[in-house]
């Protein structure tokens, strides 16, 4: 591939860009790595952050380092990116007996790798998505993941209804809704014996609505109604929150949490 | 003021911009009303959601309206903003006896409208900013914010100890950090025993460092340090959701929460 054929990203290319030192060295940890086809490097990258393990790394496992100050440039959203790896699109099966975020049509990208960053922060490693949604693999998710898009089991769906038919079998659905819906701290999850490791192996689906619209009151026939209670003041939590509490509420109630 | 003084939002600028009709609405629900200059309206609006509601609230305050596509184009982020307000910049002080959040640094325009979002859906309305910092009447803020940012206390600080000396009397300190606090589960916040209302009436400082850096070492002196629990697969919870959290944990264990 000559550097001329690299494209600003679109949805329909094969490939993605992991942009920033930080996000590709989370690559380099995770069992994706075969899908780094290259790296562009700026000369601006100098000794900057991760830069010589990045390097280091290219070496040991053969991947090309193209240096190319303009390339850099064209594919980063901010200016003080200066490597940028080249990865190819991998897709990946949830696992059935754990935990799995469901996200009903997000369309905020800043929220869909939010989600992916805070759920690996708390141990819970499958995302559903429910289409259309947000493409997952545009470099604006990737960045707001942390990286974190590279460690998760992600899966697509057409709809709610498909993802539950397929998963419907011993496993207990939790819908998140603003109103008419029992408040998070009386909800038996079932984890609450379970150890810190254990709570996102057990077979529960925590569903999230989209942004603005959240889940349909159909919806919510599929399981237990759920609702983080709050003042009516405003809006409501953004997705990325409500997701956050919803985890931690679940984590929290575990035997013990690593003193990190 | 003619429509061509309108220029592109710049932190220099005795005004700010509201966007949106959802945003605006917000603001004429708010005691911020009086801050409010002029509307700029474009003929794309027609009957869309608010319009007829903003449109009858500039007749009932004498509100100037000014029609005007090109400008409405020229100081929105998104392409389906079609009214914007003009804010003159107003300034507030944290009440004494009631809880505040304090951001250090806060560098992330998206985090700091999301931590105004999120503190007034629990009802925590004072905001503390230490320098340097984001600058908090972006219009990006603003819109990150969703109107929050006009029902809160908000006041700049030089340095956090500036903050700590004014507010030391009576009032009790809790700083975020990652490793080496108390697990947030089994610090007593003093809010136990009391009502939902009543939980961010108390004196308490929830202290939050930079997105990249943290709170440093010597801040930690100032009070008791406390740590959200996390795996460590990946760089931490984002500061907007560690805020969440953080609030939630206090809120949860309130008496009674309103069940909206």
């Amino acid at each position: 591939m000559s550097s001329l054929q690299i494209k600003v990203y679109k949805k329909n290319l094969d490939h993605t860009y992991c942009l920033g030192a930080s996000n590709l060295l989370e690559l380099f940890r995770s069992d994706k790595l075969n899908f780094l086809q290259k790296i562009i490097i700026s000369s601006k990258a100098d000794n900057g952050f991760g830069i010589s393990e990045i390097l280091h790394n290219c070496k040991k496992y053969n991947i090309e380092v193209v240096h190319n100050d303009f390339l850099v440039r064209k594919l980063s959203l901010k200016e003080n990116t200066y490597v940028v790896g080249v990865v190819r699109k991998f897709f990946t099966q949830l696992e059935s007996y754990a935990s799995h975020i469901v996200l009903v049509n997000p369309s905020n990208m800043g929220n869909l790798g939010g989600v992916m960053r805070t759920q690996l922060a708390f141990g819970c490693r499958n995302l559903a998505i429910i289409k259309p949604a947000a493409d997952h693999f545009d470099p604006k998710v990737i960045n707001a993941s942390k990286g974190a898009i590279f460690h998760l089991n992600i899966q697509h769906f057409d709809s709610l209804q498909e993802y539950y038919e397929k998963f419907l079998e011993s496993r207990r659905f939790f819908t998140f809704y603003l109103h008419d819906s029992t408040d998070i701290r009386f909800v038996d999850f079932g984890t609450n014996n379970l150890s810190e490791k254990e709570v996102f192996q057990l077979s529960n689906s925590y569903v999230f609505g989209n942004e603005s619209s959240g889940l349909s009151q159909l919806d919510a026939n599929l399981g237990c109604r759920v609702k983080i209670p709050q003042f009516d003041d405003i809006d409501s939590l953004n997705l990325h929150v409500s997701v956050g509490i919803a985890l931690w509420e679940v984590l929290r109630r575990s035997k013990n949490i690593s003193q990190t």
